[in-house]
């Protein structure tokens, strides 16, 4: 069953084209993640924040890729991490339209 | 440009088939508000949260619609609410597959 993972933190930057440059060939390796479906990259230059709303195929998958992002934004120097994975209501998001697979 | 409204709080329920009941024709309405695009309906029994990820066409009417949302929920007696309004990095979310529109 697809979950949400959502995920945002602090960053000073880079945002826009610069972090498009930054991060092209991570955003290529996400793709092979096992259960990955799909991924929005947020960004807020204004108040200093970015992060992610990523579909995965299961809870325990995108558990899993959590996991290893968390570390990977340690290495980055971020810690203080916001995270929620959800389960989604499928009845009501297919009435608004939400784009699941 | 698109932006994106990530919503979430504690709700003791209902969850999943009785949420959808309960709530279908909210959801027929939010397709009619301002600059929607979709929403992905989130939920968490284990602990007892839910919300939506929303993406609208651009940050004014995701700020309208959340101010809007957010006395909605207070009617529902809903006031401890986390919200995000963030734009889009369009490069990334091409190259990791995210459905904006």
């Amino acid at each position: 069953m697809p979950h949400v993972l959502q995920v945002d933190f602090n960053l000073q930057g880079p945002f826009g084209n610069e972090m498009a440059e930054a991060f092209s060939d991570l955003a290529k390796s996400i793709n092979e993640e096992e259960g990955f479906i799909w991924k929005i990259w947020t960004e807020s230059p204004e108040t200093n924040e970015a992060g992610g709303i990523y579909i995965f195929e299961t809870k325990e998958t995108a558990e899993k890729y959590f996991k290893m992002h968390a570390k990977r934004l340690a290495g980055f120097g971020i810690t203080d991490v916001n995270t929620k994975i959800f389960a989604i209501n499928s009845k009501l998001t297919e009435i608004t339209k939400g784009p699941v697979k």
